[in-house]
C-alpha cells in the first residue's frame, strides 16, 4: 500500500496525438503507427494513450515536422527526407542514394553512434527527438513506359522522381518532373510522362502503374533501405516520466522491425500478381548504375562544400557506410549472390 | 487515488532469472540479454527483475531449453537448434542450411505466421513461449588450415561443424569431428583437424582462429542468419499480468533488432583487422555450395518421411522462403550485387 501513490505519481494520464504522412491505405505504414500507438498504450496500461491520425486529418503528409516542431502534434510518424528543404541532412534519417541498405541503417543508429549523432545535431534543435520505426527496404526503380536499356536511353525522358534521386537524374539527362501522387497515373496512362518511381511492389500494385506501363525496373539506387521515423516534440518528450519514455524507446524499435517484415511479407506475392498481368522486372544497367553513383558523390561533395551540419554529419556516415559494404560483400553478399541472385538470369531482363 | 490500488494489484513485484547459452565475453549475445532484462525492468518501473546469468552459472549453456521446460528458470536466452535433439524442428527457429537471412526470418516469425505456428506446433508442447531475440546475421564458413577450391578438395577434410551443417557435410564427404568450443583452437593448431566453424569475424576474431589457420570461407550457407530466441516457461507467461507480457513481447523484439545490429557494427572492424593479420577472405565455390544445397533438400525431405511436425511445418516455411527468393532476388540483391557484390573481384579469393 506504500508503494501506490507513488506508482500513481509516477503516471500520469495522457493523451496524445500522432500525425501521420499516410493514407489509411498504405497499410504497412500507417499499420506500422497504429501499432507503435496500441503498444504504447498497452505498455502503459492504457494509461498513455496515443492516437494516430492519416495524412490530412490534422496537417497535411507532409507538415509533420512542423507540426512536432511548433507542438500543434505531440508525435508524428514520417520519413526525414520528406523535409530536406529544412536541413538537407535530414536525408540521412531516411535513405540518400547509394547509401545504407535497412540492416546498415539500423547499425548505424542503433549501435554505431548514428542515433545519438543525428538527434543531437540535426533532430534537437529543431525540437524534435526521432526514433528508427520502419523500413520499406530496397524499394523498386519504378514504372517505364518503354525500356531504358542504357544510359543513353534516359537522356530527355521526362520521370516523376523526388529528391535527391531526383537532383542526380536531372544530372544524367532525366527530364524530371513533380507530381502529387493522385496525379502520377493520369499523367503515365496519358504519356505526360514516362516513367515514374513510388516505393515496391505491394504499394506500386495498389496505385495501378502496372496497367499502364509494363517495364518494372530495379533497384531504386536512390532509395537502397527507406526508413521512416517516430518523432517526439522535445519538451514534451524530456517532461514525460522515464517509463513512459522507455515505452516509446521499445515501442518504436517493434515498430522498426514489423515494419520491414510487413513489407517484406507482402511484396513477394505481389510480384507474383504482377508478373500474372504481364509486368516485366528489368535490372537498371551497370552503366546507369555507376554514372548515377559517380553524379551522388560529386554531388555529396557539393553539398558538404557549402553545409556545415550535412558535411560533418556525411564524413561520420560515409565512414561507417563503406565498412559497412566491405563486411556485407562478404558472408551476406556471398550467400545472397547463389541462393537468390541466380533470379535475374531466370527473369525478366 | 482511486486507481492507485488497481494499478497496484496490476503489478507485483517479481525476481525472475534468465539462464543463458552465453559466456559474458560473446558481448553482442549477453549483451543482448543483458539489455533485454534492463528493458523489461525500466518498462515496468522495476517491479520485474530479470538477472541474466551466463552460460554455467546456472544450468549448462546447452541445458537451457530444458532448466526453462521444467520452471528452473523462468526465462531463458538461447539458440534453438541447440536443442534438436529434443525436436527436429526446432531448427526453424534459428537456422537452417539453405534456409532464411535475418530480415526473412524476422518477416516470417512476425508477420507470416511463423511465430503463431512455431509456438502453437513446437514451443508450447515443450511448455515454452518463445520470442525472436537476435539475429547474427549471415555467417562465415570458417576457418581452413589449407585452400578448398572445390568439392573434390572436401573429400576426408576433418572439420569440426555440429548440426544439420554437419550432416550436409558428412553426405559431401567430410570427415564431420564434435569438439567442445575450448577444444577446438589447440585442435586446429595441431592439425587433428583441418577446418573449424564457428560464427563471425567479430567473435572468431577473439577465438584467435586466424593465428592457426589463414583461409577464412564464406558464406555459412548453413547459417545464413541465425536467430537466438527468448524462451519464457508457458505456465508462468500466461500467468504474467498483460503489461508485464507486453513488456517481454516489446523488449525482445527491441533485443532482435540491437544484436543484429551489434554483430553489424562489430565485424567490419574485425575484417579490417583480420585482413591485416593475414587472413584471406575467400568464397566457397559455386560447385560447393550446389552440392550442399542439394544434399540439404534431400535432407529435409526425408526428415519430413518420418517427422510429421517437420514435414508440416517444413511444408509452410519452404513456400514462405521460396517467396522471399523470388522477391530478394529482385531489388535487394539488384542493389547488393551492385553496390558491394563487386568484394569478391577486388578482394582476396
Amino acid at each position: 500500500a506504500v508503494a501506490a501513490p507513488w506508482v500513481h505519481a509516477q503516471e500520469p494520464r495522457l493523451r496524445w496525438r500522432m500525425a501521420t504522412s499516410w493514407p489509411e491505405s498504405l497499410e504497412p505504414l500507417f499499420g506500422g503507427a497504429s501499432h507503435f500507438c496500441q503498444r504504447v498504450g498497452e505498455l502503459t496500461g492504457g494509461r498513455f494513450e496515443i492516437r494516430p491520425y492519416a495524412g490530412g486529418e490534422l496537417v497535411g503528409g507532409l507538415q509533420v515536422l512542423d507540426a512536432v516542431r511548433s507542438g500543434t502534434v505531440e508525435t508524428g510518424h514520417t520519413a526525414s527526407y520528406y523535409y530536406t528543404g529544412t536541413a538537407q541532412s535530414l536525408a540521412f534519417d531516411t535513405a540518400v542514394p547509394f547509401g545504407m541498405t535497412a540492416r546498415m541503417q539500423n547499425a548505424w543508429l542503433y549501435q554505431g553512434g548514428g542515433r545519438e549523432l543525428m538527434n543531437e545535431r540535426v533532430f534537437r534543435p529543431l525540437g524534435i527527438v526521432a526514433f528508427p520505426a520502419g523500413n520499406t527496404g530496397t524499394q523498386m526503380g519504378g514504372w517505364f513506359r518503354e525500356e531504358v536499356p542504357d544510359l543513353a536511353a534516359l537522356q530527355g525522358l521526362r520521370m516523376r522522381i523526388p529528391g535527391l534521386g531526383g537532383e542526380i537524374m536531372q544530372r544524367l539527362g532525366v527530364s524530371v518532373q513533380t507530381l502529387a501522387a493522385a496525379e502520377i497515373y493520369p499523367a503515365l496512362e496519358r504519356g505526360v510522362i514516362d516513367a515514374t518511381e513510388f516505393v515496391g511492389p505491394w504499394d506500386d500494385e495498389r496505385l495501378g502503374f502496372w496497367e499502364v506501363a509494363k517495364n518494372y525496373y530495379y533497384p531504386s539506387w536512390w532509395e537502397p533501405g527507406a526508413m521512416v521515423s517516430v518523432y517526439v516534440n522535445a519538451e514534451r518528450y524530456d517532461a514525460l516520466p522515464e517509463r513512459y519514455r522507455q515505452a516509446i524507446t521499445a515501442a518504436a524499435a517493434e515498430t522498426n522491425v514489423r515494419i520491414t517484415s510487413d513489407y517484406d511479407q507482402r511484396n513477394p506475392p505481389a510480384v507474383r500478381r504482377l508478373r500474372e498481368n504481364g509486368v516485366r522486372f528489368r535490372r537498371f544497367s551497370d552503366d546507369i548504375m555507376a554514372a548515377a553513383e559517380r553524379e551522388a558523390y560529386a554531388l555529396y561533395e557539393e553539398l558538404a562544400e557549402d553545409d556545415a551540419q550535412w558535411r560533418e554529419i556525411y564524413g561520420e556516415w560515409k565512414a561507417f557506410r563503406d565498412l559497412q559494404y566491405e563486411w556485407f560483400g562478404l558472408a551476406e553478399q556471398g550467400y545472397a549472390r547463389f541462393a537468390y541472385g541466380r533470379g535475374e538470369v531466370m527473369g525478366d531482363g
